[in-house]
């Protein structure tokens, strides 16, 4: 009659999705009823509605970090319920992935080492009965991170599959730099790129750069607060990138630029005076 | 002089409110003086401001799920400091409900079975003196949480009460189909009726609704996937009832319809084509 | 191979920041490598960006409540990577307080009691090396709270150090009133003033305040239900100072108001009629 009798997790397990609140409230209740809450790490439920690429980008790095063998609950699904295969992936450092096989995992994946996918079973994984047809989240996905926390091997729980690969855009090296492109908007609307901050040299002041086809010339800062209020600047990013970014205020609003936009490292300086 | 020597609950607690972080973090507060936060899941602090049955609805739905004996504790009030009485609900799966007595815990305390009421009487909960007048949340329901949590009977910290009925609206049956109303919108915008997914006959590929006095021919759906982008349609949301979505965009805004929308299934077919 | 290893530390740490979900989570991870995530309390990660000044005065009342001997973990910080120092203070009740010299921490740590600030020193606190340039968070303030939860002594994590004072502004009390102003806009639009309610002579119906330069007399309420829809007036706020709220509305929109706004209490009457 009283209270939880949910068994302490030997792994924990982080949970993040697209979901917002009330169906996150849902995936949280269904863990709750088999493993120990207090395991359970939510990283956000606010990552960006139906954009998949850039959720595998922010996934990594909100991720990588965690402790080896941390189980990783991952759900941006705008296929729930169609065709794309449920997974759960055991990578080398003893952690392992679940969601939706829609390329969300794969960056992560491969961060973290030699993944072995498997296509759940849902008969396998136990759960409870469907309410209705788009929640996987709760009724497949949370079962079989419950399980993997609890110690299950992945292999007991579904067939082994060949994960849809999708990987976070390579820029490429140029002479001078390299060409990129902006990779996830954060809410401050910096403009966070997949160009490595190791490729602006050493010493420089200014870098050039072009956002979305507009040519710049901006200071490389060493800080936020250096770059000053309203103005554009360049630093490197808290996921080892270049960013772009508006001291107090928003890049993203000033260049018109979001995920997918083209930026170039190098070239020909600019006719355009600085931060215009 | 060290650290937190709060008691480990025998019982989970929930915490779900409309707060927002800064006060809902007074609430935390206050439980983490006497029980292991390590036992609080929270739910959402975003849910609807005023929204008191559009909350008991989302409520209902969140907090189901939880195991046996969960402490459920509920602050959406805007009627703080006034007339509304405090209360406590034991229900028959052995959890408890704290909160205001605005109808938003009456919809969960029906679906955890045979709910007895008590009005929530200060000196017996204990707690802080109040700060200010306008915060129950802080220093009366989340006290009598924790005690609730820590075992203690309803019955102990208050008396006999008969609590605000509130029903979600039921929907109702017709020949082929039946009348309801959209009883949530979600953050995606989708539009979350009370009328059961069941009650569309197997087999359908497109269904018949009105939705606030729209009427409209709609592909049933398996998945937002297979809506595609932009388009209008209905399927089964993880509530157990029909939904109305526009994949990847927003049924709230393309429909300009919200909370209490009528929402008719079946019917004379629309003269207006599909989509439009 | 297997599982979080974390220590279960012996001190709650709470976490509060600006941060937004993807950076939280890259703290987050530092933490539970080296204590159990269940010892973590989440106050927000959407404290105003770059306010820090209105973030000092939310903190203080967020974290006041918690246990003695919590260590709080905060991080609002426009200047990192800039000059200013990383700061860790200890408390006369036990706490610690973790975070960025710039008067985020000043008020709490007053109203703890007695601190004493130590500069922290990277290579005394370990910490994994840095990625970017821009994110103490994750890699200074992170690893210090970890120690410090482990019951490490601060001063053996850095030397002494005066902090930045900065203290909430204090009203000043006038024959009828006082003079005081916005220190906090609440997510429903509610003006926070630094006015103590207990200025508010006892059985005052109304009250006259001058917001912004708007002479108002105001209904003064025990209630945000006893407002009624749409009506402004003013109330005792949760954080002990009067609030000025718009029944179901936002105040700070009616009153074209922000934090810094000025707020007189009583003088002379305003000749405009009530709720005008």
């Amino acid at each position: 009659m009283v209270a939880a009798r949910a068994r302490r997790a030997r792994r924990l397990v982080t949970l993040t999705s697209d979901l917002g609140a009330p169906y996150a409230a849902q995936v949280k209740a269904v863990l709750a009823r088999s493993i120990d809450p207090a395991r359970v790490v939510e990283l956000t439920h606010d990552l960006p509605a139906h954009g998949v690429h850039e959720a595998a980008f922010v996934l990594r790095a909100m991720a990588t970090g965690f402790p080896a063998g941390t189980v990783h609950l991952a759900i941006v699904d705008p296929g729930v319920g169609g065709r794309r295969a449920p997974l759960a992936i055991a990578c080398a450092d003893g952690s392992r992935l679940v969601g939706p096989d829609n390329g969300l995992l794969y960056p992560l994946a491969e961060a973290l080492g030699r993944p072995r996918a498997f296509r759940l079973e849902p008969e396998r994984v136990g759960g409870s009965p469907r309410v209705g047809t788009t929640f996987d989240g709760r009724d497949l996905f949370a079962p079989a991170a419950a399980r993997l926390a609890r110690g299950v091997d992945p292999a007991r729980l579904g067939t082994p599959a060949a994960p849809t690969v999708y990987r976070v855009p390579k820029p490429s090296r140029t002479n001078d730099g390299g060409n990129g492109e902006v990779v996830h908007v954060d809410r401050f609307g910096n403009l966070i790129t997949n160009l490595p901050t190791a490729w602006v040299p050493a010493g420089r002041r200014t870098v050039t750069v072009r956002v979305a086809r507009r040519p710049l010339r901006l200071p490389w800062a060493s800080s936020y607060e250096s770059l000053g209020r309203g103005r554009l600047g360049a630093l490197g990013s808290s996921f080892g990138t270049i960013e772009v970014a508006v001291g107090e205020g928003s890049a993203a609003r000033r260049l018109r630029a979001r995920v997918g936009a083209r930026v170039t490292l190098g070239g020909r300086r600019p006719d355009v005076p600085l931060n215009r």
